[in-house]
């Protein structure tokens, strides 16, 4: 496998879904957020699914093992695509996932337009530009900023994509709450899933995720059970448990 | 007592707050969610609270041991008002407490604008009107559906009440959260702390907290710990148990 293996990069598994995944902490590792992601999205059994902001293409290798729909990653930097490809291979998943490098604003000229079962997204969580100039590393500071795209453009362009009643899965900060709901809503794209993740019993939530339903009818939110990560000995919970190691 | 007491009506107990306060299951009793609101909402210390869809009175009395803020309930039943004041005075707790009724549409006539340091709101609920023709109960009817008044009214009057960086808190359900964070923006009130409570493990979240300041800046918004009602055996979890017992 050594020849799929570029300096500096590792792989990692992820033993509840038995996938294997290329990473680099120069350059891209995932986070609990992608595999919060790939558990919480309403996969559909077939069709399409598209992983916007697919990075090193985590999200997408995680789905893949809970569905047959075809999965297909959008990344804009090459460096990361090209992580996510040879993870692909590397799990010998080539019929089912491929990823495309391009900016996602351009999205609908490589997808079809109302093709899409399920839209997911990890995208750049924050607004302001990186601030410590000390250490800009390029393709986090992408990853992680709205340097490059923003909530109003992957809003846009899952809307354009999706089919009727498809669905867009997205994970950021709970503090976006209000921002993801209004751009959904002025997308078309009803709100209809909701779950706050914890870092510890008493803790404010730090990850949000959210579903919705395009051209879905008004009404109808459900806040789901709160999810917990680690108990008061910085152990893992059981639900976080069993999506990482399957236990 | 019993001359404060007419028929069909009791008096019940709130023990946290040594509060006594009088009901009737025709007219009017309160609810938890009262009991949340008033634990929930960020309190002045001293200055003015004013608590709209006042109805008996529950939130206004839960309130009055901890603060010294005068506090003012706005009700538009009189029937319900009149159980307020009687309440208050049971309390003896004429110098803190007064009970109007009126319609909220009007209140900045009975309350001067840009004045208050905080509003609470345990509002009607339901969109819909009650298609339970059987028993058009009026009295809970007008308190739980939007028939006299309506979200919109509630924020648009409670953010002509407050003072800049007086606070609203509101206690509702969970599926009109964007509903309501849209209403509060709209009329400049910043949502910065959502509280979720679920009734048991592993159930959807069945009341919303929401508390927002006029003019506040935006983002920082907050997801506080989620709060369980009911353990399995259907006994109330320490921390509601404390709001009600003090224990």
């Amino acid at each position: 496998m050594s020849e799929l293996l570029y300096e500096n990069e590792r792989i990692d598994q992820l033993y509840a879904d038995d996938i294997q995944i290329i990473q680099s902490h120069e350059v891209f590792s995932f986070s609990l957020d992608a595999v919060l992601l790939a558990n919480f999205a309403g996969l559909p059994k077939r069709g399409t699914i598209v992983d916007l902001c697919a990075g090193n293409g985590a999200v997408s290798l995680f789905m893949s093992r809970k569905t047959s729909a075809h999965i297909i990653g959008v990344e804009l930097q090459e460096r990361l695509a090209d992580m996510g490809r040879r993870s692909i291979q590397l799990n010998g998943l080539e019929s089912q996932l491929s990823m495309l490098t391009m900016d996602l604003k351009n999205v609908t000229h490589a997808i079809k337009k109302d093709s899409v079962d399920l839209v997911v997204c990890n995208p750049p969580y924050f607004k302001e530009l990186p601030t410590n100039q000390k250490n800009p590393n390029p393709y986090l500071a992408i990853a992680r900023h709205e340097i490059k795209t923003n909530l109003d453009t992957v809003i846009q362009e899952s809307s354009g994509l999706l089919k009727f009643n498809g669905k867009l899965a997205i994970v950021h900060r709970p503090e976006r709450l209000l921002d993801i709901l209004e751009t959904m809503k002025k997308y078309h794209i009803m709100p209809k899933r909701v779950q706050f993740v914890y870092p510890k019993s008493g803790k404010e939530a730090n990850i949000l995720l959210v579903e919705g339903i395009r051209q879905g009818k008004p009404g109808g939110l459900k806040i789901l059970p709160p999810l917990q990560v680690y108990d008061e000995q910085g152990n893992y919970l059981d639900a976080v448990r069993s999506m990482l190691y399957g236990e």
